[in-house]
């Protein structure tokens, strides 16, 4: 028989039932916290419009967006288009993020998938003013997906657990998102984690102070929240190779420097005093200096630490930018910040706001690694089946009145040995087994067995009360 | 400021929290439903490759894939090739299924998204035989696209909630995916559903047995599926237009009618009758009353029907097959049926399967026409807010407090007025309000406001026993 390839797509994945439990287990968790802070679920469609999506992320995110073909006579005018532009080779970007053809895509695409949640909630905000309180805090458990190479813990569909506030510019929406990480980390019995904290404008402040162009700001950014993976030598040659003046460089890895020299571990006194000067670098000071003294009353003030290196790649930040990290894994567990322009984009006039994102699948990994999950996650009571076709109408009804009385009962649609049967409760960690059986006494009767002991002519009063949890 | 529009894409809609907290009720319900008949939970990607999709849903199917564009340089080679095939203007189809290009799509696109979730299911059935029971009894609840024109209840983005078993062909397995659609709709309130039930081997008996070609009997089929809403004269007109000879449309009809001649009602033992002679037919025949009798031993019985004019529009069915209808909704909630070829083609060997789905949209919009919902559903216990800014800290330690006591609570991350928060707690159907006020005689104290009674000077403990659920 001729067949199609049964493998799911490249960087996606099947989540057979084990996982699914594991994942419900999870976002459970995350929600209960999320609601007992206040945040109201949001979802928002797979399908975003592209002029939604473009421009949002920073060139590489543009290039990461799965589109959706054009459909019907668009396409076709869409193909005839295109190929008028890839046919001239000048229109085609060569290179790492390039053998793309950027002036042709969008006539073959008008619509892409979601690529996070907050562009989403920025659009949701801005269309539904006027049925949402002024202060709108959300959360929203969905899938993002982005056409990235897949590789360790990198897929191109995964979740995301969003926590925003939109609507408040004041630092305890800061507090409470960050309380509210910590909370849903310790509810899944994470202990050793951090919450890395930095702020936009001191990043802004220092690449100013070490007279580094302004134009090569954002560069210099990249280049400094890359000091955890390349260290301060990498960090050097890639400002180098962006054309940083030597001396600039020198001056702003030592602003990144404790007073032992060891680069990216400055504290937030040491940088306050470097910063008194400066306006901006010094308000970005006491808005860090307020989220600690605020998180010293909510569960995030043991975990929360100020990281200078810490730059988040997302194009959209403004003020407080945060990420996850646990000993054990090489990315971060989660990031947020504070994005006071993106809502403005869709609105019209700005609004303040600020969130959080916990990326379930690192979640999982960890979790997995450290063995952290319960034993049991759901599943049924009892496997329940008939020893003969002739008992199918009795094992059915059984099956019903178990059902009726809150059990979880699955039915076996075929006759099955009891041997067989009880073998496959015990291989799917099942902790009953029932079978309706000839009796040449009685002529028929139900068998119970459960944690290796059988019983028969069970009624299913007795069954019900015995499998009850 | 220039700004993006911030509609969501047509045909897809954005879930404000009452809309995710009714859907969450309707979907627990009808999960809870699931997991006591013993089904497991299934998740599969949104994304899958085109291969996967196509050829699996009849030609009208493949034209409402979602197709995503290919990325880089083979996008680049895509828009050639197809620019060469939408230049020859024969390789265009026109009229209502087209103005696509066919023979040029599959060369931009190579994966698509979901547009059920049946045949993802079949693939994983395929795809991890070896980590799944032989007999695969698993749920599903997970959105599907489809590029249709947007229309009232009819979304291009929208859920399924499925209901499978993989590997049997005992009837026990219609009975059981029948008995669990009922509870389900009885768990939400229903009454007053019908499920019809049919066979699509009596309906090629049916079209045999009256004469009509073979080559025509999926177009005959067809039409017959639409004696619903076209009656007996728009199934003639549309048999004649597809050159069907006037005699076997006849005969056609008056297998379709009961005693009185009335077209449609045809009772299952008038059509048995007719079918003795007729092998096919009748094991159809017997397989019906066999699903009819087992039913009478579940929650499905009573809200059986059978339906001689169902036919289902998709093609993988084989066997039995099931719509659900309610009278107030011109469309099916939901419907399923048997299809023992689909996994084959993924396998390469016959597995048999039936299923069910549900369809989450339109119970929704029949459980809002008919106010079937709980008055709340989830959302913040109490209020919580400042009256000033220098008692932020004295709301966050107690927000922080009454959330270890395991409420909710809603921190609003700005000072107000006592009112106001009053009347935002009560716009939003919050049932507290508490706030932290200047007291000129204890300095500060906290107000809480319940059924219109205030107090103020409570201790945190007395407002979590007060708030306590």
């Amino acid at each position: 028989m001729a067949k199609t390839s049964a493998q799911p797509y490249k960087g996606t994945r099947d989540f057979l039932p084990i996982d699914v439990r594991r994942r419900a287990f999870v976002t459970a968790k995350i929600r209960a916290v999320y609601e007992s802070h206040g945040f109201a679920p949001l979802e928002t469609p797979a399908l975003e419009r592209l002029d939604t999506l473009l421009g949002k992320y920073g060139e590489e995110g543009d290039q990461l967006l799965f589109k959706v073909l054009l459909r019907g006579q668009p396409l076709v005018e869409g193909i005839r288009e295109a190929a008028a532009h890839v046919g001239d080779a000048t229109n085609l970007v060569e290179g790492r993020s390039g053998t793309t053809a950027p002036r042709a895509e969008p006539m073959l695409a008008d619509v892409g998938l979601r690529y996070d949640l907050t562009v989403p909630l920025a659009r949701v905000y801005a269309a539904h003013q006027g049925k949402l309180p002024a202060i709108f805090k959300r959360y929203q458990i969905q899938p993002v997906w982005r056409a990235d190479t897949p590789g360790k813990g990198r897929f191109r569909e995964f979740y995301q657990c969003d926590v925003d506030v939109c609507g408040s510019s004041s630092l305890l929406v800061e507090a409470d998102v960050l309380a509210a990480a910590a909370e849903a980390l310790v509810s899944l019995g994470f202990d050793n984690f951090e919450l890395r904290i930095n702020h936009r404008a001191l990043l802004r402040a220092l690449v100013e102070h070490a007279g580094i162009d302004v134009a090569k700001e954002a560069e210099a950014i990249t280049a400094v929240d890359k000091l955890d993976k390349v260290g301060a030598e990498g960090v050097i040659r890639e400002l180098e190779a962006r054309g940083v003046a030597p001396a600039a460089t020198q001056r702003l890895l030592a602003l990144l420097s404790d007073e032992q020299g060891t680069v990216g571990r400055v504290s937030l006194d040491r940088i306050a005093e470097a910063m008194t000067s400066h306006a901006h670098g010094s308000r970005a000071v006491a808005e860090l200096r307020e989220v600690f003294r605020l998180s010293q009353l909510t569960a995030a003030g043991k975990y929360l630490r100020f990281d200078l290196s810490l730059a988040r790649g997302l194009g959209y930040y403004t003020g407080c930018i945060f990420e996850i990290a646990v000993p054990d894994l090489g990315s971060s567990m989660g990031g947020g910040g504070r994005y006071d322009g993106l809502i403005g984009m869709f609105l019209g006039r700005e609004v303040p706001a600020c969130g959080l994102s916990l990326g379930l699948e690192r979640i999982l990994v960890v979790m997995a690694e450290r063995n952290m999950y319960p034993e049991t996650l759901g599943g049924a009571d009892a496997l329940l089946a008939a020893t003969s076709a002739a008992r199918f109408d009795a094992a059915l009804s059984l099956a019903q009145t178990l059902r009726e009385a809150g059990l979880k009962i699955d039915l076996i649609p075929r006759e099955l040995a009891p041997g067989k049967l009880r073998k496959q409760a015990d291989d799917e960690g099942v902790r009953a087994a029932i079978w309706v059986e000839e009796d040449p006494a009685r002529g028929q009767s139900v068998w119970l067995r459960t944690s290796g002991e059988t019983q028969h002519g069970v009624a299913s009063e007795a069954i019900a009360k015995l499998l009850a949890r």
